[in-house]
């Protein structure tokens, strides 16, 4: 039985212990969370955990591999130092903030040697796996251009967007990490514009809740991605794959298979309310991911280089943002 | 050109006499219509046809077919006189409501000899038309079972009910023929149910508004008729045909593509308005079918003798609701 | 912590197990099954529940329920003795086989008076309970007519299917729960028409594998049930009810929402491969309902008297389909 | 009676000289033009109307208006004439390749003072309009994105292409006049992209067949345009309009409402092959629109104006194609 630690007992701490807990092969020893809560406690008890410090769990040998769901800004850090402790490393994105840091950080996990994966789950659903597939298969032919849609609910506060690292960072990783998972060729330019339609309270913090960004790769293919602080609709996370020979879509995920028909039309559910509930099984998938990682060395699907290419386009983004000029984008393009 | 005449200047002949005078083979020369109405001045106006008598246009050498799209109790007359006069017949159903004088129409039609075709558009509409094509191609394997829906938006007046012959001769009438069109077997069993759940006012003079009918073949297949004069989504007709190997369904044709998507669910177009919508095609392809009978011999798609087949197993259905007992259904079963 | 029971390690046995292990306020202290199994061995590892005969389990004061999951031709017993016991009762269906056995259980369940109720599982299903309580709210207006469409993947072998009762006692006992759950009346007449066309090996030991019912009302109001041992595109479990007003369906799960076009269509997924995936979240629903009966004596969704209910109607449509013959179904109507 | 004349007997020339034949208050007196073919004779029949040069149309005192569809090198020319000789035009787009032209036609026939429109078919489609007028009503809040895709089924030949004016000049243009039509408001920064990833043929006359343009207004509202050469589902025409409150979206419109479900998924039929078939309806309401324009003075939904503006948009996009960079758009923004 491999033995685990989790890192932060907020809601991805709770998603992840709760999976570590469920898993065969698992057993989850340690939380590790320094605020008192009563969230805290509940997840203790429902998944049998003892709560400690880092230090004790990074002292311990026992502990195979440690999975980083803490605060972002605290990321970086235990990465670091589970890597030196020579700990199995599934950390939460972004790695951090601050892309120096990243860039370290991912250095010190190479240097270390250590296991290492990234929480990418969308790479792990089994829709987009499927759609994945499908086009490796060749199939559906020569991916031509892609549409990714993402929208929240509805726009967080303003201490959670200031503390996440602005729209961009927070919203725009994941897609950023789907273009370059599907595409599989390097991004030759980088064109971002956003605005502040949706929430004062985020422009007055200088933020925008609106965005679209285009990706053009050096052969010419083409990503664009919609980006919003609302969806009207609930959560709206939609990506189209546009092949030569078929067109690949993952659509919501409705919550209900329930259709109300009237005389003014047929109403068919909303989407599933979130990405806890829309991933449930992504995020399952990805600790049986990190359980063979620590096992069999089986490679992950996402990897610390992947969460460093993925924040690299971001950080181009609100280049281009800032700077209302396309970003051309060489391999070796920094911030 | 190919010289017609349209009986009936109401819904049906409106439409039958829109698509003889657009249908390029065809020169529609005369209507008849014994009530003067607006609707029927403008119908002569749009079609240039001009206003006779039945017995003008028996009359006349020059006309090769006529369409019987007049009132329902006007169907058997006109159609034996037609037959009489050597006229190609393109006959609205039912030949009549009266059993025995829809097999002295047959023969009479039969003895003749002329060209003849009865109005089940169904089977001129592409969907049904794909769905029978891929069912007689060996793809879909054989049909097991099939389930067939038909509600009205609304319930008719009382005195169109009374003067269409009841519920069942109504509308369930182009639901057995499709039950036999796709079957290709003989009925051994009819069994009905039924009720007045919906129009009081048809409950008052001894009608059902809601029923449901049951067939089984001789080889022990299914076909289940849902009906009612009440779609609350407005005009909801729908099969589907369940084969070994696949189900084949045509569903509504919404309104239009329009989704609107809010907090409580994405809501689509109801479905097209009534039949003539619906049909509107098929409507168009059954007159060019009466065209090609006329002028190359082709075979229609339905006959006198389906016409009888379906009423035949609408008289049953009828018998069944009745007597409360299933009815065996010979092949020389009448009502 | 509630203690609990599970009889039987099989399909239906693993979903209870582990709904009952995961659930905060119960602890599944047993779990018996005569049959050593590997699959009994990995039930109890990952459960943490210790195998125990009948005996020991109605012996210890500490077991508060039990659950009957076992195989059906010893449900009647277990509840017997569980009831006997003084233990609550959360049983699968059917009660048993035989109807004179239905009523004894029944009988013996309330004079004992304990807590019981039982596995008609589809009453907690989020979508179908969404569609009672809308009717129950009374926007859609009164329940005309409701359609249910039950068909198994494939059929199964004849030795499960001598086991289950035949085809109308083990698939249709679900569709006459729902009916009577949902039209809130007494039915008044059962017709059953059924075949054998999908397996020759069910036919050879008298089973039919196909079936449609209608049940019809005091009030007129019409239930059909479609039923086959085959579903071409996998599971198809769908429900539609006609009120005055609208028109509530519960259609198939799909597996997922990835979607392929290509020159000849749009291809969905197909439905969720079969019941445990589709009404997952169903059982786990229906456990926490047992931990609240017990706990708080919060009344079941489906009580021992539904199962009867239930089961007279199978019984009913199963002497229909034996005689040709519709049955009066009176209140004291007896198989 | 209108009397009208139609320049053009090609694809177009065929949907409108249909229309006028068919609509009551227009009478189609003549069609102009200079190539003899099987589809202009045959036009000609249909429609009764009789074969005129431009000189006899524009001498004519009984024409009222004249539907230019044309090759796009005459529309200039034909446009400046018809006004030159008072008569009501009906163009479709564009109005000429060069912007400087279309400059000067539009003075003209503004100076001229003759009733004009342009033929932006999709302001007339049903599902367009209604989501028009479904954000006019205040109901959906804000509109604050907008996602316009456009593929064509398969590349024109090069010959095509290069007379079209090119990629962006051919196919965004209806989608820059929805833009405009929605959002009602400046464009403030025109972005593109594109590339030659579909037809080899296309790439050796310098042309594109798959971009991406992005606007953004003064107000920060984006639209984003999505075009492509290519449709691997057939012709690919779809709109989502996100405001505060809801998604209104125009999906493609299926052939059928066939659906096929086997193991593998549920089928359903493509769109409807192209834009002469999706957009059948908007077409006729567009020659009615021309006729009420003519008869009494109703202002149409797109003017000489709107194809100005739109093609002004087009012009910025291909700017910014060519420099790789934004193009901030003033009003008085020239190509």
């Amino acid at each position: 039985m491999i033995e685990l630690a989790v890192f932060g007992a907020g809601r991805m701490g709770q998603i992840h212990a709760r999976n570590a807990a469920l898993h065969p092969g698992l057993n989850l020893k340690f939380i590790a969370d320094p605020i008192d809560s009563p969230a805290r406690d509940a997840l203790l008890a429902m998944t049998g955990a003892t709560l400690a410090t880092p230090e004790e769990i990074f002292a311990d040998p026992a502990i195979a591999g440690v999975v980083v769901a803490s605060s972002t800004d605290s990321h970086a850090e235990l990465i670091r130092a589970a890597a030196e402790a020579g700990k199995a490393v599934f950390a939460d994105k972004p790695i951090s903030l601050d892309f120096a840091a990243v860039l370290e950080v991912a250095a010190a996990v190479e240097a270390a040697g250590v296991p290492s994966m990234l929480g990418f789950q969308r790479r792990y659903d089994a829709p987009f796996r499927a759609l994945k597939q499908r086009i490796d298969s060749g199939a559906s032919g020569r991916l031509e251009t892609v549409l990714m849609q993402s929208r929240d609910p509805s726009p967080p506060p303003a201490s959670y967007a200031r503390s996440s690292g602005g729209f961009f960072r927070d919203s725009a990783i994941h897609d950023m990490d789907m273009a370059r998972y599907l595409l599989e060729e390097p991004v030759a330019r980088v064109w971002a514009t956003g605005s502040c339609l949706v929430s004062e309270e985020l422009g007055a913090i200088g933020d925008i809740d609106t965005g679209m960004i285009a990706l053009t790769t050096v052969s010419g293919r083409i990503a664009t991605l919609m980006n919003s602080r609302r969806g009207p609709m609930g959560y709206d996370q939609r990506l189209e794959a546009f092949c030569a020979a078929e067109v690949l879509s993952v659509g919501n995920q409705r919550l209900s298979p329930l259709a109300i028909s009237a005389p003014d039309g047929e109403t068919l559910q909303p989407p599933m309310n979130y990405f806890p509930a829309r991933f449930a099984q992504a995020y399952a998938d990805e600790m049986d991911a990190f359980a063979r990682l620590i096992a069999e060395g089986t490679p992950p699907l996402a990897t610390m280089a992947d969460g460093l290419e993925a924040q690299r386009l971001v950080e181009a983004a609100i280049r281009s943002l800032e700077t209302g000029l396309p970003v051309d984008f060489a391999p070796d393009w920094r911030p």
